[in-house]
């Protein structure tokens, strides 16, 4: 029978989603339609892992008992009190006849895992060792990915981290990617890691007609994305102040406004900004967690402006590989995950 | 010089929008892009009234006081305890030349705003009536709508009370309009005022070809809808039960999913249930204020779905006209709002 979503997997409370569940059964056999990984290594989401890090004084041994626990108690390293995940990486261990993967990957292969851990069964046997400085745990485990489970191949072309921080938020650039055209002014607001993705893929997508702006509060990020050609100006405003915002980009553009806003500063109260940087017809995305519902839907109501409001969904078909590929191709995106994310 | 946000009325704290603002400045002179209404009555938002009236112990003589209160201390009806405004009716009493209704507007034509009071800056002179029962204060005072605000000339052959209902979720069905194509299968979630006009709009746009589905936690609303024609197919389901909804939808589809969903239900935690009734490249017009942007973004990932995510923008052009049009045109929709709005 299908169970895209893992539903056989729930033991309580029943007819809930996995990721709603207290618990979820890790334990083979493996369904027809499921893919087991030999996991090497959890990502923890760092809001999980800080939480955990100070409940234990910073000990890694506690830390790793405190993993230990959750795990063997709700079948998943879905942190109780933060309610957050993070993700996996390991080996393709079995393929079920019917998962999607099943002509696509082979046993042996690395992959990384895209969706929650917070919703991916786990069965673990033993907490290897635990990198606090990059929330991450090497263990011996096993994990379950269900049909409707995303993952990406792991590159051999590129170091194993920087490849994960690019997957971390490759769902930005594939739906910039999406949304534009030759011949439109582009905003990106955040000059960080998404940011520089979201900026790279916008010039690509423009194909030498029209501009993208990077804006950011930090100066030296904006002039080190100009002085990298990944943006065509750059604004250093504090985008929570939402008139100055508007007041800059008209200054930078001549008047003009922006056909397309991508919001991806992890910063709350800036949807004013967004709504007066875009044109009246234009869009906004919106991938910022900070995001308020509200202030984007009543703003753009009080400003009386018809503007297209997208929340980023972070999945968009072949999402991994459109970032591999920029970080592949754009050499100041290498460069700049690099610095950040290799130690080189 | 232009100013179509009315930054001049900003009395403190200074650089802020109307709505953001501690206080207004509310006096004449008009400037030549604003234009001045005789207010004859203000639509105090739902949860602003009940907040004074609870306040003042539900007595009607300490509810205005406690209205001028506000008025006289902001220069605009902002409730500092809830944050929300309301509306305005009244008379056009003057037409800025620059305003932008300086060719369609004349003096003496009745409008409701459709911008929230809490940015409208108003000078209150007496406050004449007070109806509880329909959060309504009748009143003597002045208002000023800036050239990006929003206004609907009342009609003269609808009810008032029954127009105002429908102005009030009047963005809705314009965004239907916007996004439904002949063929298509429209879910729409809610089967209240705004919910009516999304059935009847997306019927209208569908020419026939494809499928309206309503539905709703209330048997007695998703009947009226059937046999009134509002719709296709009827659900009565809990839409907080995910998976319950999703296969409630599939028995009555034959296993198919929806091309767009709208989500116009005032009720919270609804979100997966939208995500699992689309269609993988499908759409979700979010319109409910119980909206949470973090459970529709990590929803529609962890599922792994391709579904483009709308935040509903309250404003469309032409939304007043449109749906005062499906108010005179549809039967069903006209019967509706006169029983729940006019007390007929």
């Amino acid at each position: 029978m299908s169970d895209p979503y893992g539903l056989r997997r729930v033991i309580k409370p029943a007819g809930v989603l996995p990721q709603r569940a207290e618990s979820l059964d890790p334990e083979l056999p493996l369904g027809e339609d499921e893919l087991l990984i030999e996991v090497e290594s959890l990502n923890i989401d760092a809001a999980s892992f800080r939480q955990i890090e100070k409940a234990e004084g910073g000990d890694t041994a506690r830390i790793a008992e405190h993993i230990r626990r959750i795990v063997s108690s709700r079948g998943k390293m879905h942190n109780p009190v933060t309610g957050s995940g993070g993700m996996l990486i390991g080996r393709v261990a079995e393929i079920g006849p019917k998962h999607p993967a099943a002509g696509d990957l082979k046993p042996g292969e690395r992959i990384a895992t895209l969706v929650s851990l917070s919703l991916t069964p786990l069965r673990l046997r033993e907490v290897v060792k635990v990198h606090p400085a990059i929330d991450r745990v090497d263990v011996k485990a096993q994990a379950i990915l269900f049909a409707s489970g995303l993952y990406a191949r792991l590159p051999t072309d590129l170091p194993e981290t920087l490849a994960l921080a690019a997957l971390d938020v490759c769902g930005a650039p594939a739906l910039v990617a999406r949304h534009v055209r030759p011949g439109m002014r582009v905003l990106v607001l955040g000059a960080g890691k998404s940011g520089a993705l979201c900026c790279a893929q916008a010039r690509q997508s423009l194909k030498g007609q029209g501009q993208v702006i990077a804006m950011d509060i930090s100066p030296a990020a904006v002039k080190r994305f100009r002085d990298d050609g990944l943006c065509d100006a750059g604004l250093a405003v504090d985008a929570t102040r939402a008139l100055e915002t508007m007041q800059a980009l008209q200054s930078a553009t001549g008047g003009e406004l922006c056909d397309l806003v991508v919001n991806v500063a992890s910063v709350p109260e800036t949807e004013m900004s967004e709504l007066l940087c875009s044109k009246d017809g234009g869009s906004v995305i919106f991938f910022s967690m900070a995001t308020s519902f509200t202030a984007a839907t009543l703003g753009a109501e009080g400003l009386g402006k018809d503007i297209t409001l997208y929340m980023g969904n972070g999945y968009v078909p072949g999402h991994a590989n459109l970032t591999l590929e920029l970080v592949r191709q754009v050499p100041a995106i290498r460069r700049l995950f690099e610095e950040r994310y290799t130690g080189s």
